[in-house]
C-alpha cells in the first residue's frame, strides 16, 4: 500500500500526480521537453537513457514504462532493450549512445562522478554539448522520478505487457497530455 | 571548468539554465510550486529540507544556496541551519520537521528505503499526506538538481557570503522569475 492516500489501482507516478496536480504539471513539462522535444537524439534513444537509469535505481515502474516507450520508438524494439539491460557496452547501439549511457550511469551514482574523460569519450564519438547536457539532465531527472515513485511506495503493474497500452498513449500524445487538471 | 561550454562566471545551475532555457522553465516552475507555493510547511522549512538533501549529496552550490534561502526565511536563521547541518535530531526545530528530514534522508539514498515506520513517525507528529508527499518530492527533486549542477561540473562560489545577494533575490522574486527567455 502506498505511504499516503492515493487513488486505488492507479499505477506508478500517476497516483501522486492525481494527488497533487500542482506539481504534476512541471514534472510532465520537463519529461515532455527532455524526452520528446526537438533534439538530435531520437525519442527512442532518450527513452533508453531514462530506462537505463531507472533500472540502475531499481525502480520497476519507471524502468518498465520507459523501456516500453523506448522499445516502441527504437529500431530493434525489445531486442535492443534486453541487450542494453544485459550489458550496454555490447548492445547493438551506436558508440555515441554507449558513451552517453556511461555518463548517465555516472550521474546516477552522483554528479561528481562524471569525469573529463567520460565527456571526452562521448565527444570523440560525435556527441554535442546539447546532447551531453540533455543526457546529464535526463539521468538526473530519473533520479528524481524514480525516488518519487518508490519513496511513496506506489503500486506498479508487474509485467511488461501491462505497460503496452500506456506506451501507445505516451508515444501518440506525450507526457504533457497526462497532466490532471487543477481542482476548482 | 564545466564539462560543456557555459557562460563564464555564471554560478551553479544558472549556467546550464542559460544554456538550455527550454528545460530551465519546468525546472524553475517545479522549484517555485514546491518551495514557495501555498503550503502548510513554511518556505523556510521547505528550503531547509532542500538544503539538507543537497548536503547529503555533497552539492556545494545547492547546499549553500538553499541553506541561505532557508536562513533568510526561518526564525533563528543560520544558527538553526548550522545545528541541522551538525545533527538534525538535536537541532532546535519541531519534531514534525525532524521526522520529515528523516524521510528526506531516506529518499536521498533511494526511494525504496522509506519505510511505513518512517511515515508513521511523521504522521504521529502531525504531518499530513500533502506534507509527506511534498517532503518526498522535494528530496527527490534535489537528487535531480544536485546531479544536474555537479554532473556538468558547474562553477560554485566558495563562501556563504557569496550567496547573500542571490538569496535576497530569490526570497523577494522567486524561482520562476529567474527563467531565461527562449531564444528567437
Amino acid at each position: 500500500m502506498a505511504h499516503i492516500a492515493l487513488q486505488e489501482g492507479v499505477p506508478g507516478i500517476l497516483g501522486p500526480m492525481y494527488f497533487r496536480p500542482e506539481t504534476a504539471r512541471p514534472l510532465n513539462d520537463l519529461a515532455e521537453v527532455l524526452l520528446r522535444g526537438d533534439n538530435s537524439l531520437t525519442r527512442g534513444e532518450r527513452e533508453l537513457i531514462a530506462a537505463h537509469v531507472s533500472k540502475l535505481n531499481n525502480c520497476h515502474f519507471c524502468h518498465t514504462s520507459h523501456a516500453t516507450f523506448a522499445a516502441l520508438q527504437l529500431d530493434g524494439g525489445w531486442d535492443v532493450l534486453d541487450a542494453v539491460i544485459d550489458d550496454p557496452s555490447t548492445a547493438p547501439i551506436s558508440d555515441k549512445l554507449k558513451a552517453l549511457l556511461a555518463i548517465a550511469g555516472k550521474v546516477q551514482k552522483g554528479g561528481l562522478n562524471v569525469t573529463d574523460a567520460d565527456v571526452a569519450a562521448a565527444r570523440a564519438e560525435g556527441a554535442t554539448d546539447v546532447e551531453i547536457h540533455d543526457t546529464v539532465l535526463i539521468a538526473a531527472a530519473f533520479c528524481m522520478y524514480n525516488r518519487y515513485v518508490d519513496g511513496l511506495a506506489t503500486w506498479a503493474p508487474p509485467d511488461r505487457g501491462d505497460y503496452a497500452e500506456s506506451g501507445r498513449m505516451i508515444v501518440e500524445h506525450g507526457y504533457a497530455a497526462t497532466t490532471p487538471p487543477l481542482a476548482g
